[in-house]
Order: structure tokens, then C-alpha cells, then sequence
């Protein structure tokens, strides 16, 4: 089987990586400004056109639904030389509307479709231990199943065409808010009195308790805001749930809520910074200087 | 040492017991409906005044803030016939702003005061698993530490009088938001088409993942909503923590949004169900059906 590999930026560079040293025959777009690194690495070039018509297997790792489309539709697009029978996986984090929307005109190609969005940031990208979310019919999981494992420790199919952008963008949501119920339980916690690292110990152990506490509250008690994961790209994912929850009929004021946040964030310029800078926002409510460490970023 | 035990709720009444199985000389207000059943465990039982009279240490577990006022302050408050010397400790939920002023009453008669709310409910509550908050000065934490390790796993200092209390309150809201976040989200990925059961292990060991997660999302996708903790009380709750942030300067956006989405449960009748009900405001907006173990619900 040969893989198509369209996307090597932060994450999809190592995740073509371990494609390689799983011994996948892996091609890559020869324009792509990392494809000398990935050609060292035993992936063969190709232009788009030959890439599509060469691999059995094209797989996706862009920023957004308007990229994946991009690279993929119309005249020019990828899919316009993939041959019947041959598979696409998005990977990248979109609306599940684009996936299903995506999934519709590759079908009337005879090109299967799955969508893969991935959890777990860069280390998890380089270590190969991303958590895959994946929607789509179930022998095309099981088929391409063993790639995804190749890149991932987690591989879990969540139902039809979208099902895997859907379950990501729940995931999203729930990071986001609480990450800043956190915030706003420690700004809380410090105004009022009491220190909010001695909080932080006293909570983690019950119901409060989470895995954002666990990476987050540190980060916030020291003021330490390298991301981790940008507040851009938050803001990007609670667009595509907003977006989602409009086409599915279910209002997200929490996720509202959240999402003005991370506008001030950027609005602030700190779009750039780890998402945990929520902390700012309330901070900044509550009249409260920056922790120390904060005036030292470069 | 004598302690004196006023309140034997739910949570008072397993709390005490668990005082009497460590040894300890505790004297209960024979005034109450649960005093018999304390007595024949081996407490004692008085009046309040003499309770006050007789006791080194006495201890609250009432519901809120006005209540722990109501039975200790006053010319017929209990700490009007405390002893110089003695302590009290307050273990209910409260305000912080309740708990500082009731210890400067205190303290004007020669009484330390430690405010003392614990997480955990009722079933620990009788386990002695109960994980206590605690403020005071701490000299008078030590010694009475060993007090509070009879009833629970966990006795944490946090600070100064009220840090007890600035502590709960942030568990409580971060417990009320992660709980909506997660039914916000599972909501959207059930609108948008997923299995809201398969997004839950899909999610559960990543960023997202939870207490809340593990103990509510089993509960909201079964639609079970026997407390666990109660709508009702999670709004006193909640109350306390927006009364705190407004003492203390610090907007407290998303726990008014909570406190919002409780408050429509308490008024459609749900205010006795566990706070995972959150679910159903949801499900609502979304015009979801309950789940089908709703319908059966005594």
C-alpha cells in the first residue's frame, strides 16, 4: 500500500515520520517546504496530481475545513486524480459539516472516506501516541486501522463520515470550559484570601479534580504561558463547534462563553500563547497582577 | 477532651458516630430528633447552653451560613456559654465572608475558631473518607487535626479562617461548570449525529477527562438522577461562591451562567435530583427526549 502524505507542519511532520519507520512506502508533496527532511527519511516526492494517482491511500493534516477543501476539491484537487477504490483520511480538527460534506463528493468518485482528528499536541505527534477520533464506515476503520496505530496509542471509531470531528470538537469543549472554571476558581481562591496553590492541593484529589487541573493549574499559579495548545487554535475549534451546534440545532452558551474569552486572548495578543492564559482574562477582572514569572517571558 | 456536636444531619449524624467509634467524649444537643440513636452509640446528651458549658471543642454541621449564626451567636448562641479557651469548628458549607465574621465574634470571648467544610457526601460521610478543607490559625489546626482525621482521609490547611470555606467554593464551581461543560458537549455530539456513549470512551483518557466525567457522564447517558448532590444544594452552594466574588471584586461569569442553568432545574421540579440533571436543561434547548430510564423514575 502506498500513502499519500499532505500536510507536514508541526504535527503532521512527525506523524509522516512514524509512517516511515512502520516501513509504510510514504509520498509526500514535493513542493512542501519539509519534504527534503521527509525524502532523507526514505519518503519518495511527488507534485499533487501524481501524488493522488499513485497512492493508494491520501491522508490529510491542515489547519481547517477551508484547507482540506482546498487541497482536495474542485478541478485542481487532489481527489480529481485519486483512482475508484482508494481511501482519503482527513486528519486535520474541522466542522464535522465539511467532513460529511467532503465525504459526499469523494464518494461520487468511488474514494472512501474517513475522518481522523487526533488529540495529544506535538509530543504526542513525535512519541506516536496521539489518541485518533475517527468517523466513517466501519471496514474502512478496520483497514486502515493499523496506519492510524502506526502514529497513535489510541484509535477509537465513533460512527459514520463526521463522527470523529464530532467527538473531537466535544472533547474541545469541555477543555476549554475547564479550563476556565479553573481560572476562575483560583482567581476566586487568591482574592478572597486564600493561597490558590494550597487550593489546588486541597481539590485535585475529589470531584474537581481533571486532567486540565492537572496540567493547567500549575501553569497558572506560575504564570508559565508556553503553549502546550495556542488560544488561536482553540478559538478555531470553537468555531467549528459553534458552527456545529447551529447546523445540529443545540445552543452551546457555555462554549459562547468560553469563545469570548479566547477572543480578548487575542484581541490582547496572546493568541500565541498556551491556552491556560484564561487566567489572564480573570486576572484581569479581578484587578490582580500578573505572577512574577509572567514580566520575565521573553 | 469533651466535644460538644450540634447538627446530626445526613452528614452530621454518620460524622459524630465516627467521633464515638474513634473514643472520643462527645455530647450532643439531646434536643434533636437523631439524639436517641447517638445516645445509645455512647454519646452524651444536653441542652445547648450546657453543651456550650461543658465542652473544650464544639463542632457545626448545619446547612449554611445563617444557621451556623442562628446557633452560636446571640445572647442565646451557643458560644455565648463557651468556655475561654475553647475552640470551635465550624464544618459546614459557608460563606467564607460568614465564616470570618462568626470567628471575630468568637474571638472576642477567648474562642478559636477553625471553618472546617469537607467534600465527599454522605457515603463517605460514613466511611470517615470525608476530605476536609480547613482554615485557621495553625496552631489551632494542629490540635485539632487529629479531630478531623476521625472523620476523614483527607485534612488539608488552607489558610486563615474562611480559607476553608474560599476552598469548597471553588471545588463548587468547578465541579457545577465541568459537570454543564460535559453536558453541553455530550448534548452536541448526540444532536450532531454521534454516540454520545462511544465520544465518552473516546475522550474520557485524554485533556478532557474528568471526576466529573467518570462519575456524571455514566449517569446523564443512563439517565439516572438519584443524588449523589443535590440541584437545591448545589445552588446554596453556588450562592455562597457568587456572594464571595462579589465581597471580593472578582466577576464570577461562569458560575452565574451555572447557577442560571440550576435554577431553571429547581423550578421544572428537579432541584432534589443529582446536579448531573444538568443534562436535561440540554436536552431541553437541543429538544431531546429524556433517555428512557427517565420515564421510570419512582
Amino acid at each position: 500500500m502506498r500513502i499519500g502524505f499532505i500536510g507536514l507542519g508541526i504535527m503532521g511532520k512527525p506523524m509522516a515520520k512514524n509512517l516511515l519507520k512502520a516501513g509504510y512506502d510514504v509520498t509526500v508533496n514535493s513542493a512542501s517546504p519539509a519534504a527534503p527532511e521527509l525524502l532523507s527519511a526514505g519518503a519518495r516526492g511527488a507534485d499533487l496530481p501524481e501524488l493522488g494517482r499513485t497512492c493508494d491511500l491520501v491522508m490529510t493534516m491542515v489547519p481547517n475545513g477551508p484547507q482540506v477543501k482546498a487541497v482536495m476539491l474542485g478541478g485542481t484537487g487532489v481527489a480529481a486524480s485519486m483512482r475508484p477504490g482508494s481511501t482519503f483520511i482527513d486528519m486535520s480538527s474541522i466542522d464535522p459539516t465539511d467532513s460529511r460534506e467532503i465525504a459526499g463528493e469523494l464518494e461520487a468518485r468511488g474514494v472512501e472516506m474517513l475522518d481522523a482528528p487526533v488529540s495529544g499536541g506535538e509530543p504526542k505527534a513525535v512519541e506516536g501516541t496521539l489518541a485518533f477520533m475517527v468517523g466513517g464506515k466501519a471496514e474502512v476503520f478496520r483497514r486502515c486501522e493499523p496506519v492510524l496505530k502506526a502514529m497513535g496509542s489510541s484509535v477509537v471509531h465513533c460512527g459514520a463520515v463526521g463522527a470523529g470531528n464530532t467527538a473531537k470538537l466535544a472533547n474541545q469543549i469541555i477543555v476549554a470550559c475547564n479550563i476556565q472554571a479553573l481560572a476562575e476558581a483560583l482567581t476566586l481562591a487568591e482574592r478572597a484570601g486564600a493561597d490558590p496553590e494550597v487550593v489546588f492541593r486541597a481539590i485535585r484529589g475529589g470531584l474537581a479534580g481533571s486532567a486540565v487541573m492537572e496540567a493547567k493549574a500549575p501553569m497558572m499559579l506560575s504564570g508559565r504561558d508556553q503553549p502546550g495548545f495556542k488560544v488561536d487554535l482553540h478559538i478555531k475549534d470553537l468555531d467549528n463547534a459553534l458552527s456545529c451546534g447551529r447546523a445540529a440545532g443545540t445552543p452551546l452558551p457555555m462554549t459562547e462563553a468560553a469563545r469570548g474569552v479566547l477572543q480578548w486572548l487575542h484581541e490582547s495578543g496572546f493568541g500565541q500563547d498556551d491556552h491556560s492564559s484564561m487566567i489572564k482574562y480573570y486576572r484581569g477582572l479581578a484587578g490582580l497582577q500578573p505572577p512574577e514569572q509572567s514580566a520575565e517571558r521573553p
